[in-house]
C-alpha cells in the first residue's frame, strides 16, 4: 500500500495511492490516526497531485536517527584527524531528533548562510508499537512503513553544540519527508533489514549522490529500533533514520558521481573526501536559493516521490 | 487554573480542579486537545481523586531539557576533575528528551539495577506554539502552564553513551510528570523566569532535598525557549525542563538535609560532594523497593501534588 496526506489541519489528511500515482482514495483520517488504528473507510478515487502532498507525519511521534552506514562515521573522524572507536562497529550511533514538526516534501530549507547548511538522504522506517526492551525479532515485526528522509544539518553550528556533550538541538532543525510512505508489504528491495535501492541526490539539478542504499549499512532497522527501545518503549508512528547513506568503494573514500563514482547522500562527506585528498575542502554549503533533491529508484521506478527543497534565508 | 488528567485512551482525559481539590469539573477533552485550542465545555464537579491521576501529558510533542542550575553542571566536572568551559554561564545546556510517553506521577520506575538509576527533581514549562528564532520576550509571552518533572538518569550508562558524541538517548528513559499543572496566572511564586517555590525530595521517607527552586537558576525559562526554538518552532504542548534543581552554598558545594543544609535534587549530586570531600560516593543509587517522593511547597501550601514512584526489577 503506498500513502500519502494532502495538508489539512495538523496531521494531514491521508491518502491511498493508486500503483499508477494518477488517482488516491480518501481514508476519512489522518495517517497518524491510522497508525494509531482508528478505523477508516476508503472513499472514490480522485485524480491524485503529488505536488499538493505534505509530509505523511506532520508531527510523529519520536524520531530516533541512527547512523548505520559507519563508513561515514568513519570518514567524518579521518578527515579531522581522529580514530573511530572500534565498537562503533557494534554499538549503535543514535541521536534523539526533532519529531514536530516534519517539513513536507517540497517546503523550503529556512537558513542563515552562516549556519552551514547541508542535506543527508536517508531511509526511514515508522514503527507500530514497540516494547521497551524489545530484541531484534521483535522489532523488526514492528516495522510498519518506509519513507525517505532529508536530515537537514547546520555543519557550522555542529562542533560546538557536540562539544557541549549533550547531543543535537539547534544544529538539527526539523527533517523533510517524501511524499509517499509504503507498507513493508508492497516495497521493492525491502529484505526485513535493509532497503536495495538507489538512493538518488541531485543539487542544483546535477547528480550528486547515485548511492546503494542496501550495501555498507553496518546496523540494519531492526537492531536501531532495539537499540532505541532498550529503555523506553516506542509509540506507534516512531520514525527511525538510517543516517547519511554512504558507500565504502575498495575500501576507500569513493568518488563523486561526475568522476565516475556513486558520490554522496551529503555535502560533508565530499568535502571530508576533498579534505583528505585535497587538503582543504572545496564544496560550498547550500546557499540560499540552491536547490536539493532526493529520490529512491529500484529498476529505474521511482518509489517515494522526490524531496525536492529550495534553500532560503 | 489548575489542571489534570484522568487516564482515558493515549491522552487521558483533562480536569479542571477547585481550588481545595476536593472536586473536578470534565471538560470533555485531554489536555493536549485543550493546549491544540479545541473547544471544551466544563461539566459538573464530582469527587476530585488525585491519586486516580495520570501524566497531565501522557505524550507530549517535544521534550528539551536544559540544564539551567550552572552549579549542578559544574559540580558534575569538579568531580571528576575537569573544568567547566566560562560558556556554560552563556550558552544552556539543553538536550532532546523522550517526549512519548511521560510516565504519570505513580508509574514504577522499571529499571535494571546495573544501570544505576537516580532521579532529578525539576520544574518544567508547557509552552503554546513558539516560532522558529523567537527571543527572550516572545519567548516568555508562549509559557502556559507549569508542571514537575522527575527526569529519570541511567547513571551507569552515560558515561559510554556521551562518549559517543552523540548525547543521551538509552540513558535517559521517559521522565514522570507531577498530577497537577498550573497555569501561569494561577501560579504562586512564578515571576515570569523562575519558580520561587521550595523544591523537595525524599527518598524511602527521608528528607533528601528541600531545594530553593528559585534561586541560582542561572537561565530562566524564557532563555531556555528561546535556546531551543533558535533554529525550530515548538509546538503547542512543547515540555521546557529547567534540569536538577541545585542551590550553591557559600560558593560550595552544599550540605544534606541532615547536616542542616538544602540538600540535592539527585543522588549523582550528593555522590559528587561525597566523592570531593571524602574521595569517594557513598550514597547508593536506587535500588529495586527504593522509592522516591517529588513535590514544591510555597508558604507551607503543595502546589502540584507529588511525585511518587517505585522501583521495580
Amino acid at each position: 500500500m503506498i500513502l500519502a496526506s494532502y495538508p489539512d489541519g495538523r496531521d494531514g489528511s491521508a491518502r491511498i495511492v493508486a500503483p499508477n500515482r494518477a488517482t488516491a482514495r480518501p481514508v476519512g483520517a489522518s495517517f497518524a490516526d491510522m497508525i494509531d488504528g482508528h478505523p477508516m473507510t476508503a472513499g472514490d478515487p480522485a485524480p491524485f497531485d503529488i505536488a499538493r502532498c505534505a509530509a505523511p507525519l506532520p508531527r510523529a511521534r519520536q524520531f530516533l536517527d541512527g547512523s548505520a552506514y559507519v563508513n561515514h562515521v568513519e570518514l567524518v573522524r579521518r578527515a579531522r584527524g581522529a580514530q573511530m572507536p572500534a565498537s562503533f562497529w557494534t554499538d549503535p550511533l543514535m541521536y534523539q531528533g526533532c519529531a514536530d514538526p516534519f517539513l513536507g516534501p517540497t517546503d523550503p530549507i529556512r537558513s542563515d548562510p552562516a549556519w552551514g547548511t547541508d542535506f543527508e538522504a536517508e531511509i526511514a522506517v515508522i514503527t507500530g508499537e514497540v516494547p521497551a526492551g524489545a530484541d531484534v525479532e521483535t522489532s523488526r515485526a514492528a516495522i510498519r512503513y518506509l519513507v525517505l528522509l532529508n536530515d537537514i544539518s547546520l555543519r557550522d553550528l555542529i562542533p560546538a553544540e557536540l562539544a557541549k556533550g549533550f547531543g543535537f538541538v539547534q544544529s538539527k532543525p526539523p527533517s523533510s519527508l517524501s511524499p509517499l510512505v509504503r507498507s513493508v508489504d508492497d516495497m521493492p528491495g525491502w529484505d526485513g533489514d535493509r532497503l536495495h535501492v538507489t538512493m538518488c541526490v541531485d543539487r542544483n539539478g546535477a547528480p550528486f549522490g547515485r548511492l546503494d542504499a542496501g550495501a555498507d549499512m553496518t546496523f540494519g532497522f531492526p537492531q536501531l529500533i532495539a537499540h532505541a527501545a532498550r529503555t523506553r518503549p516506542l509509540p506507534a508512528g516512531t520514525v527511525i533514520g538510517s543516517g547519511t547513506v554512504s558507500n565504502k568503494l575498495d575500501g576507500g573514500p569513493g568518488r563523486t558521481v561526475d568522476d565516475g563514482g556513486a558520490g554522496y547522500a551529503c555535502i560533508a562527506e565530499q568535502r571530508m573526501v576533498e579534505t583528505i585528498r585535497d587538503g582543504q575542502a572545496r564544496t560550498p554549503w547550500l546557499q540560499p536559493g540552491d536547490r536539493v533533491r532526493i529520490w529512491a529508484e529500484a529498476d529505474g521506478q521511482d518509489l517515494f516521490g522526490a524531496i525536492e527543497q529550495e534553500v532560503i534565508e
